[in-house]
């Protein structure tokens, strides 16, 4: 009987809700260990970038927000929140398209993404108030906090992965993607490799960290939030650890921007 | 002791080398019966479109091919193959961007993709001449027909998701794409579902089949090819199932094209 390749994801059950100031990295380690998963040497924790905000306190009252003329007037073209609208411009450098409903921006970070990350939905605090949750403040130092901290609690060498879910361009639908990434490597470079028959690989970089999120997203869920983390047993590596920032194309090679 | 969600896959070990003509569904029930996997009720097997282009005999012998004035422009402008370029634009409706090693195309089943998906690393074929290897002609046709066969020989009720990796706009790397699938939704619709804390979802459309294609790419490997055939064990959708052309935005809505 051969045995095959084997990859395994399992979602932290009962993960509690996240609160301002909470520390992520305990709940994580307590929630593992209370389930029949724990953390093992070579594991990949995958964690849902609003617990990270959450965690982060990277809240925003809206009623505090006094719009700009150009998020009024942004907020009149796409039919959006103007004080939602200035708090999406606060996060990013630049509006990239706009359009009825749609607000893609290129974020500080350098994501293009929708609402610069910023979201309503799922956002709980205090329950009171209108509150808006921005993406953390630097999600690659996010997750190497995380990573160490973690890794420090369980003696175990782990990774971490900060995943959120993105629109494409050209193809419905968001997918994971990786925000924020420790312990792994974000993109994988094939080229120079041979192929099964010798041939030499031309031009194949793997988004190694975003195929990552997107698998960690398949078992998370997403309208009802109810597990946020993911833990993911059996990926192999070879190539040194990159930040998720390796994944962002330089504006200067983006044909699209 | 809490239960975890939990996901699993399989790549099929020794899958034998694919050759045109090959009974790639039969392929897949005899390596997944030998194997410690066999395949249950809910599976969904994720096929590498090479093997499935390779059974499809989608094969073009380059020698056969004179290009055309335009694949010599665009062949001295991206430093292709011109045989290469005419067999490239044979399979698309129009270019989108070309540079230097750049050629990307509207694929004429709608994909915005590099080089229509026209392949000459991993093709062998007897090892003679030079081969270009094409995309299928129908790929949704051929993840319902290898759905349909493996369906029938097993006794089981199982999903099929072809996959190939795509570059991004914006990001750097490929990742997994579903290309063509049978038995589970391409995309979910959310919109309308309730969160956490009651407030409705405004704009989540998921693009679960692309998901499914990027766990499953993180198994099988790049440069070897070895793994074509993963197992995707634990998925639970409850939307309807939908072709993977549903994943093509509509060029009338894409903001980058």
């Amino acid at each position: 009987m051969l045995r095959a390749g084997r990859l395994e994801l399992f979602a932290l059950p009962a993960f509690p809700l996240v609160s301002a100031g909470d520390d992520l990295a305990a709940m994580i380690v307590v929630s593992a260990a209370e389930s029949d998963i724990g953390i093992a040497d070579g594991d990949v924790i995958a964690i849902a970038q609003k617990v990270v905000s959450k965690a982060e306190d990277r809240f925003v009252d809206l009623a505090s927000i006094e719009p700009s003329a150009r998020a009024l007037s942004l907020a009149q073209a796409t039919h959006k929140d103007p004080r939602l609208v200035e708090v999406i411009l606060g996060e990013s450098r630049r509006v990239v398209r706009s359009k009825l409903e749609v607000l893609i921006v290129e974020h500080r970070r350098g994501y293009v993404m929708a609402n610069a990350g910023v979201d309503q939905s799922n956002v709980g605090r205090s329950g009171e108030g209108e509150y808006a949750l921005r993406l953390p403040e630097d999600p690659d130092a996010s997750a190497a906090a995380l990573c160490s901290s973690i890794s420090k609690r369980t003696g175990k060498r782990i990774a971490v992965v900060i995943n959120d879910s993105f629109g494409r361009a050209w193809r419905v639908g968001t997918v994971g993607v990786a925000l924020g990434v420790a312990g792994l490597p974000s993109i994988v470079d094939k080229r120079g490799s041979l192929d099964l028959y010798g041939r030499t690989l031309q031009a194949t970089i793997i988004g190694f960290a975003d195929e990552v999120a997107a698998a960690a997203s398949l078992v998370m869920g997403q309208a009802d939030e109810a597990w946020p983390v993911v833990v993911i047993r059996g990926l192999e590596w070879s190539a040194p650890p990159l930040p998720a920032s390796s994944l962002i194309r330089p504006a200067v090679d983006d044909l699209f921007r």
